[in-house]
Formats: structure tokens, sequence, C-alpha cells
């Protein structure tokens, strides 16, 4: 379970006196211990842990800056670490190099309630921040399964159950502030709703996962909390009578808020791991948000559309009890997967398609799994045509790992030749790299490598992350 | 009425050879004429006329790659050239070059009607991309006042009416083809609808106003035509009021499709120009999107808004006709204020600000506008923040020109101040490009600089706008 393309990589001793500055500026927020180095290499990845050389715990925008133009100076790796959620590789020290934590930069610094943002440090969680508001009548709507950082989900481009409705984090982000690989602090954009004056650096650093900066500062978008919310769960005979439903859906153009996907192994994982006894067939779990009337309506032709496609069953959760049970079920079917093959290691897809190539593309990927020597589950955010097979492996079968990547390759192929992307929200990091050039082409390819090479001349940025490799300056 | 800041650029002759071989590539499509010259070097900027050198019209992606490589080849501007609605000197041939038409590039190239999504060459304008989609139940929201081009719109990050509830360019295209400067061909992305892979190189052509590489192709979303349709008009006693009714529906969270202001002079010439009767006073014009009841819950709480600030005679236009004439007239105020002052020239704002602060950016500027020499009028997308100052000056007047400069950069000081910016949707051109350095500050724009430099290397590309004016390589 090699990270692919580095082996030339070879790590390299950190100079002399490096660490003994860091460690003058920032005493005990330095450590070297292995414990902390471990905790900072190790991810929700396939790949062993890969530990960074030191890890500094940062307070400010000044310290990171500081830290920044001492890697710099010295051409040292610098990665940024967030909440440690991620699944695909990102922040594991390939280079070594130093682990910067930004999850003590968890500062409210404004709500503006009248205007609907909330700017925050990298490091606040996405809980932290909606329990913070919460008197306000708002609410951030973002919603990886983990609670990650504003910052790690700024990263990566996350997005979650409320996509569909709400947009990601390129829609959500209206400025960042960004410290560059030299040291110099900027602010990405204003607070302005949209802004015609030059290049979209924020929704340049958006996506970058630390390879051009770091973001210490979040200014997100928020939205009234729904005066009405209504659940519902619909149950099909097959894969495809629910993934067709929600094309329908989409179709329609209903504002749903939320639906998604989980097919019969999901549920009943979710079933064992939440104590829950949802039937186990594939289903649909529905958000709607809007007026009541609104809410009703939308309901209403959603009901219809299951009906017709062979939906069963299609069961109501209005009390807020219920809905927070089932939400916090299937945020936690990641978890629950991982319990199908206790002390398994979990390698997961993350296609997203033109909706009308979803019900084609889950159908011919659930054929392909059938064939695995592993269990696997699937999930989705199917409104938004992105789904996860969660591929369950044995952690010292070298079988097993080929060929969930070969697996995992013919969806990609599948994904890209249906005009889709191999990765609709976890990010690029280690495990998707060999891809890039599949989906975007040598010669886009090589204007990323341009734009990485202008803002991170010496790549020192999370080095071998994202782009094709190259050797440390 | 000099372009600022350009003194020292001078024109240089173009090499030898150069014409004779586009000429010899493009036949009847390159011309010398100083007509057609003069038609792509003036627009509806405040600037004098600047001509290219010569003009090419473009018919596929595989042309402009050849201009391109060609320009960059011998070091010679390139600008491209869409429908040239640009207000803000954007394809003015400053240091002379090659105008490259893309008018010619009108190919509806697919729609997606399942997907919704539309994929056109650059030269298609909204208003022919709407007419071909209407059958299909589908609509391309975004409408700047001109029938501009599709891909000028994504060059500058256009907007409109509807973007308080549909956004702007920067939310409704999906995927670009692109020419860089040196003449390769890339996707910016794919027709998934959300990816996390790589940097967002679509985002970073929107809105780069041709100085990074030339957008040929234009994937964008559409939407369902809304089942229900209504529009309103309210008349308030003063400006205050009116902006303060708008900032309460944007709070309330309102899905409101359009709420675009009128000063009273706005009023006066719009009635003259479109044969109107609107009531002479500040008013707001509303439009609803929905289903039937959502519509008319909509509209009702909107209507209580407005009486509580003063709001008079709500009138309905339920009717298409009546609602076609009203959006019609509005997208007519710029040529309508242009009358109030025969032959004058215009000098037009465009600030942005947080919702919370546009009531006082008004007030101010109107205030500020009161003092000066010439007419003016106020409209603006206020639903977003967004509004535009119409001054209507002496064309043979320094001095007119002068205080019009003075007024404009107090207002952008305002905007910036309140966390806003100089250019909410017409882009940085020549005009706004003086006030860069005070919304981005030294850094951001040199890391702005660092990408212009990394992609466009010789300076070709529409050089001399949005960065500060570096001399051709």
């Amino acid at each position: 379970m090699n990270a692919p393309g580095h082996a030339d990589l070879a790590r390299r001793p950190l100079p002399e006196g490096f660490v003994e500055a860091l460690q003058a500026q920032f005493q005990e927020r330095c450590s070297l211990s292995h414990a902390v180095r471990e905790h900072h290499g190790r991810d929700e990845s396939p790949y062993p842990p890969m530990l960074p050389d030191v890890v500094v715990f940062a307070r400010s925008t000044e310290e990171v800056a500081w830290v920044a133009r001492h890697c710099h100076e010295h051409h040292v790796p610098l990665i940024p670490y967030g909440a440690g959620s991620s699944l695909e590789g990102h922040f594991l020290a390939i280079q070594g190099g130093v682990s910067l934590d930004l999850s003590g930069m968890d500062e409210i610094v404004a709500i503006n309630a009248e205007d609907f943002t909330a700017t925050v440090q990298a490091g606040v969680t996405r809980m932290a921040l909606n329990e913070h508001i919460r008197d306000t009548g708002l609410f951030f709507p973002i919603d990886p399964g983990a609670d990650a950082s504003l910052g790690g989900m700024a990263a990566t481009r996350a997005s979650g159950t409320n996509a569909v409705r709400y947009g990601t984090m390129r829609e959500n982000v209206l400025t960042l502030k960004v410290v560059t690989a030299d040291g110099r602090i900027i602010d990405t954009a204003n607070r302005a709703k949209k802004s015609s004056a030059g290049y979209d650096l924020t929704r340049l650093f958006i996506g970058s996962e630390g390879t051009l900066g770091i973001i210490t500062e979040v200014t997100v978008r928020l939205y009234p909390q729904p005066e009405a919310i209504s659940a519902a769960i619909c149950n099909f005979p097959d894969l495809r009578s629910a993934v067709q439903s929600v094309i329908e859906v989409i179709q329609m153009g209903i504002p749903i808020a939320r639906v998604e996907f989980m097919d019969t192994a999901a549920v009943r994982a979710t079933n064992a791991y939440s104590k829950l006894t949802l039937k186990e067939s594939p289903l649909l779990l529905f958000e709607f948000h809007g007026s009541p009337s609104g809410v009703q309506e939308q309901a209403q032709v959603v009901q219809e559309i299951t009906r017709e496609n062979g939906g069963m069953d299609f069961e109501w959760a209005d009390k807020a009890e219920d809905r927070s049970r089932l939400w916090t079920a299937r945020h936690n079917a990641y978890f629950a997967g991982l319990q199908l093959r206790p002390g398994c290691r979990s390698s997961t897809t993350d296609v997203c398609v033109p909706i009308s190539a979803l019900a084609e593309c889950v159908a011919q990927t659930a054929a392909d799994m059938d064939q695995a020597p592993f269990p696997y589950t699937i999930v989705g955010h199917v409104g938004d045509g992105n789904f996860h097979v969660l591929m369950l492996l044995d952690a010292d079968s070298q079988e097993e790992w080929d060929e969930s990547e070969r697996l995992n390759h013919r969806l990609v192929e599948r994904a890209i030749a249906m005009q889709g992307t191999c990765t609709g929200e976890h990010g690029v990091g280690l495990h998707k790299m060999e891809f890039m050039l599949a989906e975007h082409g040598q010669d886009a390819l090589d204007v990323m490598s341009s734009i990485k090479q202008a803002l991170d001349p010496h790549n020192i940025m999370n080095p071998g992350k994202m782009l094709p490799p190259r050797p440390l300056d």
C-alpha cells in the first residue's frame, strides 16, 4: 500500500539549526515527540503513517507566516493540519518536514448576522460554528461526515449532504485569509456578495489542498434556519429505481435540501452501528427545507415520483429528534461500514458524474463490486451525482489492496468517460493523484503546475500531493 | 480622458511578415480596414477609441489556437473580442496588436436538458441561447443589460438582475474550453456538478478579462422555467426606505428572483425612453419565481415589508407582456439615462457592498452626486448590494471628467471601507484598474501578477488591463 509514484522522492534531513529556531519561537508548542508526530502523520486513508519531522501548533496568522518564512528560507516541506479527517492521504508527510497544526486557531472572528456571513479562524470546526450561531436563527450548511475544520474544508473544496441545495465550499466562501508559501499574508477578496475585481484568488485557494499556501481565516455564507424542515425515508426494490427517483426529482427542479442513497449493505451496517431498525433494502433519505406549505408541496411531488419508481413505505420523520437520529446515523455510515469487517483497512471512492449518467454509473459499479473478494457499501449524495464505495480490506492482504485499486481505476475511468470527476468532494491528496492526467489532460495539468511553480517556487507546500510529484527545490 | 498609467506604454510596429501570415491563414477574415479596426477599438466606456492593428474573425478553437501561437511567437498583443458591450475599456487596444473577434463562433455545441447544462461557443449571446432552448422548458438566467456573448460574460464574471437568486457567471459555469497564451487548448473541468480534483481553473479564467487566455467554449447551468412568475412595482418616498425594504427582504431569506432599484431620475428617463407612465419617485421592481403558492407567499411577505417601510402603490404585473415591458425598460435604463443629456459621454460606477452597509452607501453617494455639475441616475441590483451611478458628462469638458473621476474615487473608497468591491459585475478593464491596489493590497496583487506572469510570460494577453501595466516582453 505504498503511495504511488513517490519511490524517488526521498526524505532529507532538516537543515542544521532549523528545529532549534522553531523551538525558540514556539517553545512547548513545537513538538518532536513520536506520539505527536504519529498523530499528525496518520489519516483515514489506506496508507500507512508517514510522519512529519516536527509538529508546530500555531495560534495566529502571524505565527503561521513566521513558520512559512522559515520553511521557505530553508526549503523545508510545510504541511497544514486541521482536524485530521482526510480520507485521501492529504497531510501524510511523504517528504517529512513541518506539520503545522491549526486546530488551536479556533476563534470566531466575526458574525455578521445582517449580512449572513461568519468569519472564523481556520481551526474552527463546522459543528463549533453552528453551535456558536445557534441563537442567531442562522446556520452553516456544509456538512462532510466528519466534524472537519473550516480551513480544511476550504482546502479540500468539501461538501456533503446539503450540497444539492446549498452548494459546496466553492459557493459558500466569500473570502479567505491566506499565508503564501513565502510568508506573506493576503486577503483573497472581501465581504461583497459578488465582485468582478481581478483573478478569483478565493476559488484558487479553495481546493488547493495546502499546496499553494495556508488558509488561516475563512469567511463563509450563512443561511436562515428553515421555517419548516421535514425528512422522509423511502425503500426501493433495487438500486436503479432509487437512483432513477433522484434523477427525476432533480430534473423536476424540486429545491430539495438533502437526498442521500444507501445500499442494502450500508443500511445493514447503520442499523447495527446506530441501533436502528431501517428496512434493509436500498433506500433514499430526503430532507425538505422551506415554508410549511413549501415543504409540504415538495414532499408531495417527491412522494409521487418515488411511488412511480417502485418506492415503498415512504416514512416521515417530522420530529426534530427523529431527524437528528437519522442524519447522525447517515453521517456515521462510514464508521458503521468499517464495523462490517472489524480490524479492516478501508479505501473510499468518490466519483461524481452528470445526473443523467448516475443510474448507469452506480449500477455498473455495483455489478463490478459484486465480484470483489471483500465486502463493500455504497452511499451517495446522489442529488449531485456523487457517490462513495467503501471497500473494506484485509489490512495485511496486498491482493485485496491491488484488487480494490483495480476496481477504483475502472470506476474512475467510467466516471471520466461519462464527463465526470474522480473526486466530488474528498480531494486528490495522494490517493486520487494518479487520475489527474486522465481527468484533466497534460496541458491543463501543466497549467496547474505553472501556477504551483509561480506561487510556491521551492515546492515546500504539502509537496508530493495533488500534482505529479517533483523533487524538492 | 486618457487611460490611467499608460503614458509610458508606447505601441510598437508589428514584426515584419506578421500580418501577411495572418492574411494567408484567414484570407478575407483578416481585416486591416480602418472601419473594422475602429469598430473593435471602441466600447461603451468613457475612453476614446484605441484601435488594434488588425482584426481577425475566428470560427473555431483551433483557429484561435493558431492565432495565439502566432502572437506568442512574435510577442504581439492579442485581445479577445465578443459582443463589444464592455463599459470599462476592456478591449481597447492600448498597445495595439490583434483583436480576435469571436462573434462568429456562435454554435450551440450541446444542450443536455437532463443535466440542465448547455455547451456553447464563446460567441453565442445570452439571448440566442435562451431562444434556442425555449422549448426545453429551461432557461439561462444571467442577464447583464446588453445581449453580451457567453464568452465575454465569463471573462468579466458578469451577472445582472437575476443574480440575487441564481448567482453570477462564477456560480453558473461548469467548465470552459480555453486557449492558453501560447496556443494550447485545455478544458478547465468537466460536466460534474461538483469536483475536488485540482486547482479551480474554471474560476481562474472566469473574470480574467482575456489577460490569461481566450475562452472559446462555455458550459453553463440551466434552470427550469419557473412554474409561476409574478412581478411588482413599489414606489417609495425616498431612497433610504426603498433600500431598507430590500435589506429586510434579503434578511428574511425570501428567495426573491429579482429586486431592482431605480432613483427618480432613472424612472423619469425610463418613462421618456420606453414610453411608460411609472410614478416618478424612487422605486423597486420585484420578480418572484416558484410554484403558484410559493410565489404568492413570497409576494405577500414582501408587500408587508415594503408597506412597513413607507412603500406605496404596490402594483402587480402578472401578465407576461406587462412583465416583459417592465424588464425591457429596466434593461434599457442605461440607454434611457444617456438620453437625459443628448450627445453626452457616460461614466459608470459599479460598487458592491455587504447588504448591511447598502443603505448608508447609497445615501452618502446620492448626497455626493447631488453636488456634481452634471446629471446622474442611480440604478441597482440592490439584493446583491450592487448599484450603478450613471454620470452623464459633456464629452468636451475635461472639468466634468475630472469631477466624475473624483466622485467615483470617493465612492470606491467608501465601498472598500465598507468591506466591498470597486466592481460588482462590470469588471476592471481600464477604468477600475487604479482601484485594484486599494481593494486587494500589494501582496494579493503580487500574487495575481505571479499568476499572470506564469500563464502569459510574454504579456501578450490583453496587456495593460486589470493589473498594473508592465511593458511588453
